[in-house]
């Protein structure tokens, strides 16, 4: 993922801070190590608390997804969390936040080793979030979509007691919800990256009118529903909430998805709010680091490197009015505890 | 002015492209050609109608200010208008959009060639608005502060009837609305190019705060009166409104003035939009050239050259309600006709 990339596979990567190619549009190289952790450990590894580090950056929508999931499962005590600092070089994400600029866990500088360490020879991006096995301190898995689906289900005996069920187990529900996901994915989680990487004007117009013509769209679903399934939140609204938290303070002006702010639809607005607010959701987003990213990486686009002040953030903690959709946003079951130093 | 000027005097300017200076504030060069046209002619410049050519580029917030009060005043027959196109390269603005990429007065192809008539060694940037004596083809005068007092004072006489009173007579009010003026420009109109100018972020942040600092006291003005000077349309409405009228276009995500958008500050939002639907206002105001000024010229901040398809503009028709301030914009006058194809 290009925001959550660093490496020198691609061609948009062979330079740092090179993430548009002159008269192309934007394509999102989607190969990503495979291996999953499962109960039955057909790929070899078997889940297994305390075992594996989860290595997110806080800035990167596509890691903000697990750190949130992780949280409302309740995994933290299972799968342990390393975050690298904001920006990176054209190399690797770097544990830059750390007192010694070592991850505490794995006595890594830079996640490129927990690459190497799986493949010496690893020919693709760095990427967050990425699942790195404690016992030889190699990546198992960067595959992030299947990375929190697993751990609603693989590590399910591990929940927390109260721990909300973010994957319908009906089966026609959970198929409405793949495709629910699939369009955030491909319209607002990806699109906003086709607009800001966006190679050519045609590329980039195209790009805008894909977005908004998805924006409007879940307007007006939202604008009937407190959720993107109902009464209930799910892995679809994680996905969503990543993209919708990050708008306004990067996608706006950076990557000029500027038709109007999240603020100025009101249900989206409404909803991120309902969703901010929420325990595991607000507690994990950091604006600072957020903006420092996205502002400070893609050289290309802003070469000044100057971080934008704004915007104003204070409407994220007021009144949303969206539990007079009624609904128990957690299905019977409870918010997580509040954030740990964990 | 940097955003108005075409030309390489300036170490910032000598490459095409280039505004801002790493490391430093962005000062702007205030060397203006100080020769006025006078009643008495004390410059060798009578007041004559259809002997000067004002060329402005509807782009630019300082040459946007010149048309308006040329609107205003109803000099349209008394001085004609010439129009470079939005972009420009490094040496000057151009006549791209006559037909034949001439000025059809002036009969040049860049605003260029009337400053070298003037001074065949001119070495500071190619400015708009310039007023252009249309007997040698040379420029007579850059100097755009000075420009619009004097065509309200120098030209009274050929105003059309019932042009308003753009600078009030009484030497007190005067003095007032110097002193709005200066801080509108200082921390306005000349504070957004600082925002987006910075060398760096200590001089953006700075930057940021001086002017968010002002357009909250502008705001909190305005909450109580129709006008910056009260029931009347003064020069310095119009000075102020060249620069909101640009606000969310351009200044909001390019230049990094992103606090909030000018819709978000509802008095400034309703003053700009009672202004915008005036006649002589919005009516001289073009946003696919101030988007495509702004975006293509400033490739040190935008290299990619793209030009963000929103902001979303129906805004500026709405209704504002701020007659309920009561007064008569025109102070006794009467608004200018329709635009004609002048």
């Amino acid at each position: 993922m290009n925001d959550s990339v660093a490496g020198n596979d691609r061609p948009e990567h062979s330079q740092g801070g090179t993430y548009t190619v002159e008269g192309q549009e934007f394509v999102r190289d989607q190969r990503y190590i495979p291996t999953r952790i499962t109960r039955d450990a057909v790929d070899g590894f078997p889940v297994e608390p305390g075992r594996y580090r989860l290595v997110a950056a806080r800035a990167c929508p596509w890691a903000n997804r697990s750190i949130i999931v992780r949280r409302l499962l309740g995994l933290e005590d299972v799968i342990s969390l390393g975050t690298p600092g904001p920006t990176h070089d054209e190399r690797s994400w770097t544990f830059d936040l750390d007192p010694d600029g070592r991850d505490p866990v794995l006595g890594i500088e830079r996640l490129q080793e927990a690459y190497f360490a799986r493949d010496p020879e690893y020919p693709r991006g760095i990427t967050v979030p990425a699942l790195v096995d404690t016992q030889d301190g190699a990546v198992v898995t960067n595959d992030f979509a299947q990375m929190t689906l697993d751990l609603s289900t693989e590590w399910a005996e591990f929940h927390r007691p109260g721990a909300p069920q973010l994957i319908p187990q009906d089966p026609t529900e959970r198929a409405e919800m793949d495709a629910v996901m699939q369009e955030v994915y491909t319209e607002v989680n990806n699109g906003v990256y086709r607009c800001g990487f966006a190679g050519s004007q045609e590329a980039y117009d195209e790009a805008y009118a894909r977005l908004f013509t998805a924006l409007d769209r879940l307007e007006d679903q939202l604008s009937g529903r407190r959720f993107l399934m109902g009464e209930r939140i799910t892995e679809a609204d994680v996905r969503l909430f990543t993209t919708l938290v990050r708008f306004d303070a990067v996608y706006h002006g950076h990557f000029k998805c500027n038709r109007n702010k999240l603020t100025e639809m009101p249900a989206l607005w409404g909803y991120a709010r309902d969703l901010f607010q929420t325990p595991g959701f607000g507690d994990t987003v950091d604006f600072g680091q957020i903006k420092e990213h996205y502002y400070r990486v893609h050289t290309d686009i802003n070469p000044t490197g100057i971080v934008p002040a704004g915007p104003d953030l204070t409407g994220w903690t007021t009144a949303h009015g969206r539990e007079s959709f009624g609904g128990d946003p957690w299905g019977g079951g409870t918010p997580p505890e509040p954030v740990s130093a964990r």
